[in-house]
């Protein structure tokens, strides 16, 4: 259904490799509470919970750089989002519910990719560290699907490219 | 708080690469009902809804493997869980609510950690791979946390190992 | 967004009540397992998982009277979904991971709404009441919102009514 | 496994009737972000998720009104929760991501348990409410499990009773 061409999408890359080189000079940083609803039967951060924090993170990037919320963005670009093709993570020290935790995130372009980096710090301390690629997406007349398609200019643009 | 020698854990690894060349022949295979729930306004899964299933997965063959549930593992092997401390996965294809997806879950032990990896098709098609690394832990009685301990070996055992 | 009447919508009912006194014969029964991620730091099922596994039955019914998938259903009868208008639920006795519920489903129809009843037990045993009250809606091409709408007889035919 | 008189607990009440009339001028407010993990394939908030937002609002209530987090609580008042046992909720008008909410919660009082009420609006108008009655609870050395306690004066106190 996304017919981009995974096998340059799928190299392996080091966790700090960049595709392209392209590092914009853009970052966002956030303040997350860690909730009850966040945390499993051990007390402490269920993991696939901070893949959802990692995910409002990006969408809080783009936010900050479009000046608009996701929901217009769909609008205002005509894509269908980014859906990601490839994370990876590494949990460093356990949080938990209580905790004030602080997420940083960069990004940069590829073509019609991107990659974004997040660490979830606490107290100063690295908790956890993740690396996103994302494609950015179209709807597909011709299939119903979606499909990749070049970042726009004007989505470069706001991001200082 | 949880004191491993985390250099050793985070060397990087291809994907298809185990930390001890022991690789068990105990695998698990189920079937699971992809629900609206797990699906974003995009209509496909929210990835973090994988992780959510292949948690289950890694506790499945656990289950299979021992004969018993997580709940009753815990207190049988006195332990306090098998958190991550990495993960990656690749999207290959989207899924979306109403799919009955299969995954294919195979496992390797090193001394007091061990790798899992998931295999997520639809109709014979792979649509999700993800590697995770875990780590064997107990309650740590000297600061109240936890920290990594050898996988015991009438755990090893029950896995064929 | 959606202009239904509210206030009849809302008029207090008992959770045995129904509003229609069509009861339908047809009813679900699914068993479900308890999974480490539904639960809290107390151990115990997180009470909004509940909502998930209740909202999945009630797409299990509907695929048992009409055979097809949710994302079928909206394709074949044009329509853009059920959404909840109210709920209550009873919380009786906590539920954990590695315990197999069985839920219960019934169902009663109104015009353009309809009443669900789920009854969660482990072991014989009642765990959780819910009742919900669903509206059936269509895309609203004047608002580009929803709206609600008469359920099919089409529909209505498939459960038995 | 908690045995508290059920009977009484699950009396039927309006919304807006309080158990004790014991109502406190404590109330809490706060503004919530809707993203898009919490948007369904209609594109508007999944209701569990609502639960997961007003839990936190309950939590919110209590670390304003105690001066330290649930985490904190539990070891300082030395219980082991407030479990729901009833809830109710009226779904008004959709939301959906980029929507940033407010929800007003209040709380009132009886010996062993509270009902919490919540409001959730958007630009001033209300799209959810709903009503929590929930026990406060503690390890039970009996029997292994939970069961309802008096709610600590001091946790009253700070409350304003």
């Amino acid at each position: 259904m996304i017919p981009v061409d995974w096998k340059s999408l799928f190299e392996p890359t080091l966790i700090s490799t960049r595709e392209s080189g392209h590092v914009t000079a853009l970052r966002n940083s956030r303040t997350v509470r860690i909730e009850w609803r966040d945390c499993d039967p051990a007390g402490i951060v269920f993991y696939p919970r901070y893949f959802e924090i990692f995910d409002a993170s990006t969408a809080a990037l783009f936010e900050r750089a479009l000046g608009i919320s996701k929901f217009r963005q769909l609008k205002t670009y005509d894509f269908a989002g980014y859906p990601l093709v490839r994370t990876r993570a590494r949990f460093l020290k356990p949080t938990r519910f209580g905790d004030d935790v602080v997420v940083d995130t960069s990004i940069s372009f590829g073509r019609s990719s991107f990659e974004v980096e997040h660490r979830l710090s606490r107290a100063g301390e690295i908790c956890v560290e993740c690396s996103e690629k994302r494609v950015w997406v179209v709807r597909d007349s011709a299939t119903g699907g979606i499909k990749s398609y070049p970042l726009p200019d004007a989505v470069l643009k706001m991001f200082g490219q």
